[in-house]
């Protein structure tokens, strides 16, 4: 889906008073780490926590009175459903949006909270389009498609405008994939400007028919859709938005979901973000590509497009956790002892003797390990981290050589 | 301390073309909850992570080339030493950190990656200090003191400087105290610039003889220092310091952890932002100021200073744990079941058709409440919330009416 420069300043020129821009920050311990410029766009600093209310906005603001007054309809799981019922809100229009049964409260009471009224029906994003084709047969209304229109295409290509104005010089820009509205409309924006910016693209390993489609050249189908990722868990291809995508983008990668997680956990610690799997994954990418081959990025000026922060607590915390075990920050070991006063005792002298916290004890005395007058103790526990943990470790064999680390 | 304003001048013009500005960001959500305009000022997204390299680069750039030579020295357990360390490097010169034995070792290392040298030594940052009173004996070097110092304070006043820009009309500026070096630099810049804003402060309520002190109008000392939010875990008042925040503070407040804490969880929902526990001060003390009279603060614009993120994620991990508790999205509930063959298949089911998700499953046999052909079943769930956990329980009791809720 190609859009008319002049649509695309046209998009800059009227989303520009009331959106953005959003902060291009410069990180230092990225820089330093992969010896080049390091930079975020956070997307997910705007009022909706992501880049989607530029496109509805921009969309919506194009519609006539009489358009208007049909107030709009829309389909999402998430970002563009806040995205249409924030725009939807500051032109003072009537917004419907369709989510599918069992979304997160907290979306649902988001999208209520701007305004809109949410409709729960279908039982995936599939089903709701066909619910909305539905009742458009009943009842005329305006709708707001989240990536497959010029008008939202435009919207998104704001990001890119913005972007040359903070950093004219950028070399690469590293984008997440859905159904392509963003990378499309960056994309079309940096060629037309002609900036020498390349466009790197990636899409979640479980769902990656256009990532997949772009590096074969033609569309591939997959019908897979499984990433925890779920702001860009889209799952067919659109033609049109294909062969938009071939036009501006530079390459396409996949990211597997243990990267993007792990790059979610690297923005909160080392940038002080919160981002969603899907703005995450340019991290994530930029990540996987420099460890291919860090000479080509030397000294770059890199963009990692934070494209959304939506994330809920429950999975952050399930993230935190595994990083910290991943990084040997939480550990979990077993000792068999024998199964008489005292002997617990000696352990957690060991165990604060080097300064370890204990999270959790647990007893198993069934195991085969330790016979009938033994017990099998499993402790969690803090540690500093790598150093910290062989250390506890060295002064526990010295009393319990038969300690084991589960992880 | 008070601060010539021509120096304080001279800070911002000095400082501007290498720190900042910062990110001034409006937040819709909290703005529509509060009915004001609420904005944050991330300083949580400077390459430290916190203001606290703003005064340590002003102090290192008005050394002479001779004071230069002979380096720095800093005591800090954390944000200081980084902005010491980072500061250092810009300049070129040679900083030593001494930390408190025990520092949490990402301290540690991103203190030594910006090319500083660490020593632990000193239980506590009051022998730290006595530590290097010692070593200056020995070794000639320039002290960088974090808050008692007029170029560190107009360093920190350049936060107020691009504040000002940002937002001329600023109505309320709420920020924590330390030291108290940050809100005396902001409070003199905005009283001298004639800005309206009134200067709210607060203080951990563990550790709180300066909130103390300004609100009683002399000194008290209270020798206690117990809060997480290390970063403003300052336990002495000191007299330069009390007499010049006593000039720019409008009201000074306590503010419990618990209180942080549920900030730091709201800015992590609701702005996508990491803050510290100082950091997250200001939003906890604004709520707790609305709370109280909402009126006051109504259409006003209302600017938190999020003056730093450096949180260790385990601490993360459990301020989200506890926010999940409170919301009703993770709970725990027991129920004394018969113990046989198929009594936890059918509350499964009843889990199941809820749609909760189980995270957890004890069984306890010792119960007095159950008997002895009883077992007691603990589970722990994921829940979407309040309406959700009713939900739950109303169904659990129609076959197991002694379900209990534990939290």
């Amino acid at each position: 889906m190609i859009v008319d420069f002049g649509q695309l300043k046209k998009a800059y020129q009227k989303l520009s008073p009331m959106i953005g821009p959003t902060p291009l920050v410069y990180n230092e311990w990225l820089s330093q780490q992969y010896q080049c410029q390091v930079f975020l766009k956070l997307e997910n600093m705007l009022p909706i926590g992501s880049f989607k209310m530029r496109g509805a906005t921009y969309k919506i603001s194009q519609l006539n009175a009489a358009e208007k007054k049909l107030g709009v309809l829309a389909v999402s799981a998430g970002n563009h459903a806040q995205g249409v019922a924030w725009a939807a809100q500051k032109f003072k229009i009537k917004a419907t949006i369709i989510m599918p049964e069992g979304s997160p409260l907290t979306k649902i009471r988001n999208t209520e909270s701007l305004g809109a009224t949410v409709i729960l029906k279908g039982k995936n994003i599939e089903e709701c389009f066909e619910v909305a084709q539905e009742m458009m047969k009943k009842k005329k209304m305006i709708f707001v498609h989240p990536y497959h229109d010029p008008y939202v295409i435009a919207g998104q290509g704001t990001v890119a405008f913005e972007l040359l104005e903070q950093l004219p010089e950028v070399d690469y820009v590293f984008s997440s994939i859905g159904g392509g509205g963003l990378v499309s409309g960056m994309g079309q924006v940096l060629k037309a400007k002609k900036a020498k910016a390349k466009v790197i693209a990636g899409q979640a390993s479980g769902c990656s028919s256009m990532a997949q489609s772009l590096a074969a050249g033609k569309i591939i189908t997959t019908n897979k859709a499984e990433t925890f990722a779920d702001g860009i868990r889209v799952k067919n291809v659109n033609e049109d938005m294909f062969k938009s995508l071939k036009s501006v983008v530079d390459s396409s990668h996949l990211v597997d979901d243990e990267k993007m997680a792990w790059a979610i956990l690297q923005l909160m610690e080392k940038a002080r973000v919160i981002a969603e799997g899907a703005g995450a994954l340019p991290l994530a990418l930029f990540d996987q590509l420099f460890q291919k081959n860090p000479k080509k990025f030397k000294g770059k000026k890199i963009v990692l497009v934070v494209c959304g922060g939506n994330i809920d607590v429950n999975l952050l915390e399930r993230i935190i956790d595994r990083g910290l075990i991943e990084s040997h920050r939480k550990i979990r070991i077993s000792i068999p002892i024998s199964d008489r006063p005292g002997v617990l005792h000696q352990l957690t002298k060991v165990i604060k003797d080097v300064g370890a916290n204990i999270l959790e004890v647990v007893h198993d005395r069934t195991s085969n390990e330790t016979g009938i007058t033994g017990t099998n103790v499993f402790f969690t526990l803090e540690t500093k981290g790598e150093i910290h943990m062989k250390q506890l470790l060295e002064e526990m064999r010295k009393d319990f050589p038969l300690v084991k680390v589960i992880y």
